[in-house]
């Protein structure tokens, strides 16, 4: 059966482990220092069109998140959230397990907005409360949905005017940076953020996520809360070398691109079947409304998980393609779906 | 130049890679929960003789301490290490991150002993002290010592009648488990400590640390805590495959033997050197005592780092060993050691 | 200007200064184990009923939320609160600071239903998201409402029936126990909810809350955990002496039940006047919705606070009465609302 | 029997209580907000001949200690203190609790050099340890010594160079500034230090300490922090009072040299009776060294603590003094004491 449950099913791309296997016997230097992690920072900081920038490689998103969150807060300080960002949901409290709390606003399918912001900043007025300071946001978002060039614009103009770090988790970046809405490049990010990641680990990566410090106050110490919070692989060369293998030439781009042609074609399908969506489609992440019946049957061919109950009859699902997922899988679940909708 | 400097520099073993390859466009389930982790798990139950123990997966040595630590204290009772114990050294505060201290006492050749333990239970009389609850030991030592079964009877016996639990730090158990003086076996070892952990970073994997809950009380949602702590990998079947490749035969205790032969050869052209040593030799590290001329001599050629100044014209050094070491290499530095000791 | 902005403005109650002026200079054991907060924990039992909970006095509230909600969660653990929930909204993040997430629900009236929390567990299914372990509520609530009998009693059945530990903040018990809709005694309480506490700050002393522990499970090495998080006096007994006199006879009942007579007095003016209400009144706690011209005209005369807009022409208003609060005052304030509703 | 077991056995000074009596029911504004705690604020900064300090009054010692640790260092530092400190012996761990390491050197004297100071330095070299960047110091000590100007000037010059943060806990300054060796004023500690604090607690007040912050860049948001670690009561003027009896002349000083001249008469007498002792006595803590049959004896009729065992017939033990001892209870001490050193 084949399973569009995630972005995390296979390994790695195959030159990303035959670099892997090729330097393998070399003797690197530990802890991240050796030279294909700075031959990767060099790939990334070159993609990314700018030299100043601190990149540091981290084994997983969660650790990432609640690295960058605890690094650059004080104790008193929270981070805003839309109410269904992962930091809030999805990692079990490691944000507030470093002591600090997430205090959430509705998401707009799944996207902050300064008036979002706005409205904790006008809540939390003295000492009595936390002190909203960094403003957390994903692109794709956990509804596969993106910010515009405008949007984050427009955040970022509110963060610099409220003092507010903005830290963007690009776990899925490759998916927002290469589908067909996007007009944000890596340079844009990297000067409307603080800082942000470029996600390995769902776009061909066995894993490692590269965190990109852009703003010059973040980056005193950075190895040594990366260590502080056991983020610091003695063998920080795996991740390295992996990245270098993404982002030599354009491989990164590519898998992203891949992933969201294959969610392209589930999608066409589905307008075509007259479904409708739970969150506007786009990137490799898609969450048709189903009928239960429908939902019941496809289950037999393939995997894939519930997001929402809809009414009684609908949910919304999630279907998620990658680097990895293959044309005639995607065909498979086309077929079926086309099937199903006409009876 | 070679490097004796650690036992992380290459990457995994070729048969590791290999089954990395093999399996890696399976699609697999996320999070730990694939078949290639169960069935590592099963083989490393195989190989300590139990069922009823739960194994987990953790990316790294300084996660997985500051994991176990924080998972099984209440917020005012302590863990006792020796001073010279990797949480309270090279782990900048890991442990105190997750609000617990670590409170020493004096290692003897790298070692806790039950009347170092006893020390800090009579001084720990009551609540306006931190409370002890649980042993950190690690078997190698920081000093590449290892502990005899006797020694661990003695430690673990001591701990059940103070209801102290006792953890393990096995970052280099395969050393420590192949060298010529241990009499412990890994079932010798999952009987008298509640939890331990056979180290794959420093024996032959990428990365991944294999974590065994062996009191019964510590199973209870540790995977909550794995995730708490950032410590779930996506693609948690990226360290199931290396373990599996490990464990399916002898490789992993064959790594350990291997990476000990070549420390004993070494071993003996330095005692034929008429060296002497900063610590017991006996497993993949070892700390000889050289003049600073020699040392600065092998640095010409050799990497490694200095342990400790032993006084005004010598230090010890530390020189490492690891499943990837070759004979030639070895061969190359007893040479060089003792062209130095007969000048 | 009179102030009916909170029930803290003033010191102690005589009888409570007396005490303390009496036993001055007698020389008391530190921390806590002196004769009077003996005695004080002794005279609370019998108020309770139940000589088998353990007492133990904390400066203040948030430090007790703060100090109760750690003691007694695993890391991976949260506690649920309505939003409106003290330790949700006024402690600049005391709780997470500690390392737990507060999930929340809207509260009905300012109360948690059995419903509410059950919503959470729903929705709380697997180790990605915090598990759901403590239930926070307080009587009166952040809105002045009380939990009947029934309706404790149907959080307590569910609590137990879900493993989940109740808390009650009875910062104002006090008003609580001794309002005229409220048909729950200390003992039913102490029999419904695992931990609650008796607060002292806001009625009659200079400060302090009494803290209970009812589950036998929650009694061992608590002393460690008060001192731990600085909560532990060096003069307990300042503490023990206050509350000695507020409960060797009925004095705290009493000041809690002329904070509701003065506060009852303003309600039915408030009825009278034609004026509704955002929260059910009942408490020593007052939330009307009154014109902005009617506010403004008040806040010449008198001190309170904003509770909430209401709509562009009204707001919510919060009076608040204590054990301090004088009879003349409050007719001034009832003059003045009848005075202005006529207009 | 006549307790010398500590320096917060008593109440507070009659005047202090007078005037808690005196403003018991006004209407304060709270958190510390009141004009009782402006005034005392003024009265303390003209006691420094500082303006440009900003005061705030914590409940307790260990809290104000774990609060200043926490609100200035970044997760991965550490705070250096003799090993003898009581962050590190006797605070059950609450430093920890904030994340932070407490790294010890030795005590000579029970106090700090620049040179145990410097070999923290050398030690901590990487990020691969946590970063030492506060330094903790009493005075007096947890030995009753006191750093004379030239030490503190030293410890401050180092500290400077070192970008050290500087924190001296006071909770005994009182017995400091009024001891016959001291040579510094409340003025030179303010420009020596960073931050410190001056305790009420166990020199005439029910409960509080007032903390100065001298560092500019200290001041931002510390109300914030003061509510998040749960050390704002609510009724902040019961410090704000007791600071102002304390501090509206010379109160606080005359209480503090008289539990030196207290304890001096007991040091005289322990000289004449040939008695040695375990620290330089000098201020209201002494510690001489008694044989075991002379502790025995005066444990009969004398409350005291047994601070260390000197030798198998020897222990040093401790008198404390404070600002409630009653001069019958010194002679009647005296009397035993060559009394028994006359036997």
């Amino acid at each position: 059966m084949y399973s569009f449950m995630n972005d995390y099913s296979e390994g790695a791309h195959a030159r990303v482990l035959e670099l892997l296997k090729q330097s393998n016997l070399e003797q690197n230097t530990g802890y991240g220092l050796d030279v294909h992690s700075l031959k990767a920072k060099e790939y990334i900081k070159n993609k990314i069109g700018r030299e100043d920038v601190d990149i540091h490689f981290i084994p997983g998103g969660t650790q990432t998140n609640l690295l960058v969150i605890s690094s650059f807060l004080r104790p008193h300080q929270c981070v805003i959230s839309v109410d269904s960002g992962h930091i809030n949901v999805h990692e079990t409290g490691a944000v507030e397990a470093t002591g600090h709390k997430v205090v959430t606003v509705p998401g707009e399918d799944g996207k902050l907005t300064p008036e979002g912001i706005a409205k904790v900043l006008e809540e939390h007025t003295d000492e009595h409360m936390v002190q909203p300071k960094m403003v957390y946001i994903s692109n794709t978002t956990e509804l596969g949905t993106i910010y515009t060039k405008a949007e984050l614009t427009a955040i970022s103009n509110f963060c610099k005017e409220k003092k507010l770090l903005l830290f963007l988790d690009g776990a899925r970046l490759a998916s927002a940076l290469t589908c067909k809405a996007n007009d944000l490049t890596l340079n844009d990010i990297a000067s409307l953020v603080d800082v942000f990641y470029i996600g390995g680990t769902k776009n061909g990566a066995l894993l490692g996520e590269a965190l990109v410090l852009c703003n010059e106050s973040m980056k005193e110490d950075f190895r040594y809360l990366i260590k502080h919070r056991g983020a610091m692989l003695a063998k920080g060369f795996v991740m390295g070398i992996q990245f270098e293998a993404l982002f030599e030439d354009n491989l990164y781009f590519e898998l992203g691109k891949h992933a969201n042609q294959m969610a392209e074609k589930i999608a066409e399908a589905l307008h075509q079947g007259g479904y409708s969506f739970y969150a506007t489609p786009g990137t490799n992440q898609l969450f048709p409304i189903l009928s239960n019946k429908t939902i019941d049957q496809l289950a037999e061919k393939f995997i894939f998980s519930i997001q929402a109950k809809v009414d009684s009859d609908h949910s919304a699902v999630r279907f998620v393609t990658s680097w990895a997922t293959r044309e005639e899988s995607v065909e498979a679940l086309i077929k079926e779906l086309i099937l199903l909708s006409s009876k």
